[in-house]
């Protein structure tokens, strides 16, 4: 199968793959980067650009790809995804998921989860087993159990570190309420999400996003992740996006969407569509980034924060991961 | 104030205004509208209407226009929103909401509510009164009650119509399944959905929309309604979108912001733009339509359906309201 699969590639002649993966962006201060979180963040970030490129160099679909890369950051505890999310302001968790199809359109976003252990897979059970496209809460859980889909016990989702990150950012916005110190938040501790977006060796693009959302966010609140058009996006015709930020301002520029806009009705390259869309984030004061793919592989991983978690690999098996500019 | 508004718009020569709004789309089969349902149908889109066209009329804000006109249409059991919302296939209400400013493109969004009377106000007050975007289920009845938005018992949702048609629906549904009967369920039993969408005499662009979603939707399900880009988008550079059908076909075309997106960079007019999207709708074998209008005036209303509930008013005061083709 595999073997007819690269055969019928290799007379369409289509032949380049691409991954481009992200851990989230935001101040990622040096002072509070340990060298050794710096190294287990940069070898989280190699085992998912791995589990995506051992995918795709083997003709596997980039649908395939995007999801076993996002799996690995939900399943570390250094990302803001699966794993490692953040809490609520009422100290639970709400997890965020989406992933689309660029060759059919097809999408499934989930919102709300407590107790999925990948929320990626759950989205594309939506997509491909459900006659919806978003499904959020108890009755996305309720569809998961349905079609066999991992629950796990909330326990899962606790991490020190998170926990810590909530004290501290409901201390800051106390004392802002009191009049007290201004409010100083670090964007480490405030988001993250991860996410992956994927050519595959016929053509077709895809992307997919999982997080955590904001530490501290009000429960009920869905971010950019699961909105198709905002944080997640992909069309074969132009680019697969996904975004990681503020998510609010992702929202309100459409920012997936309009990449691809800018490129298949502005005529604009995707490095150039992918700054246009940052740049209109920064205006409105939001910050964040995003990772892209063309379909002809051209890639784009603006941001305008002081770092991103970041990585990429192409089909002649050069990989790169960063964490600043 | 209202003298000094009116003066300032005199100078400007920004005096034109209009309002579009619509209450859903389908077969909307003559054989079962009576002249009673006809009649009461018209008489809610004029009073919708006139809510709206009382503000803007009087320089009020467009923004202020659409959430006066859907409120309208929530309160009428006609139209599937707020008081008259379908049920989901466990027999409740779900029902999911979305506003945008196109001056700031600021914009508040709901979904999953269970017990709010006006989903529309719950979706301006998380537009203007949170840091969020969106906000689904038990979170954004939280904040209802903290924000003073009238809650309502379940009971007040309850139609004796909307309980027929889930019936109607689950009865084919299940005969289907039983390999009998070909499956067919009438648009009007199957969705519904009202918007608004306006431009008022500064100039400024707002859309608003609600919804029960789908009869027999799954609980949790999420449609384009509150999707911003997707089933409500403004922005005063392009135009106002609220879309009325299958909301999994809206999300996937990204089919507000995609409106926008075609005049703004494809260079398209208003009409030839929702045209193109509605045909987009098409091609992917989805139902439904759209309203707009844009900076200048210009209104569209395509649908692929046999009929669309909706009406127009503009600054010489013409109404019209129509149903067929």
């Amino acid at each position: 199968m595999r073997q007819k699969q690269i055969g019928t590639n290799m007379e369409t002649g289509k032949r380049k793959f691409g991954l481009v993966i992200h851990g989230g962006a935001g101040t990622i201060a040096c002072s509070k980067m340990t060298p050794k979180i710096e190294q287990d963040i940069r070898a989280g970030l190699q085992r998912a650009l791995e589990a995506g490129h051992e995918i795709l160099k083997e003709a596997g679909s980039s649908l395939d790809a995007v999801v076993a890369s996002v799996r690995v950051m939900e399943d570390d505890p250094h990302f803001n995804a699966g794993k490692g999310a953040v809490f609520t302001s009422d100290g639970q968790h709400e997890m965020d998921a989406a992933i689309m199809d660029g060759k059919t359109l097809k999408a499934g976003s989930v919102g709300g989860l407590r107790h999925v252990r990948n929320p990626v897979s759950l989205a594309r059970a939506v997509m491909e087993n459900s006659p919806h496209v978003m499904l959020v809460g108890e009755g996305a859980e309720f569809f998961a159990r349905e079609i066999g889909v991992e629950l796990v016990d909330e326990k899962y989702f606790y991490t020190e570190e998170r926990w810590q990150a909530l004290q501290r950012v409901q201390k800051a916005e106390a004392e802002a309420r009191a009049g007290g110190k201004p409010f100083v938040i670090s964007d480490q501790d405030r988001h993250g999400t991860v996410g992956a977006v994927a050519l595959d060796r016929d053509g077709n693009l895809a992307a997919a996003t999982s997080t955590g959302g904001n530490t501290n966010k009000r429960p009920g609140r869905i971010g950019d992740t699961p909105i198709i058009g905002a944080g997640t996006y992909a069309n074969n015709q132009t680019c697969a996006t996904s975004a990681t930020g503020d998510g609010e301002y992702f929202i309100r520029v459409v920012a997936g969407h309009e990449v691809s806009a800018l490129m298949e009705h502005g005529g604009m390259s995707l490095e150039k569509a992918a700054q246009t869309v940052i740049g209109k984030i920064t205006r409105l004061c939001g910050t964040g980034g995003l990772i892209a793919i063309d379909r002809d592989g051209n890639i784009s991983l603006p941001f305008n924060t002081a770092g991103m978690y970041r990585g990429h690999v192409d089909s002649t098996g050069q990989r790169v991961v960063a964490i600043y500019k």
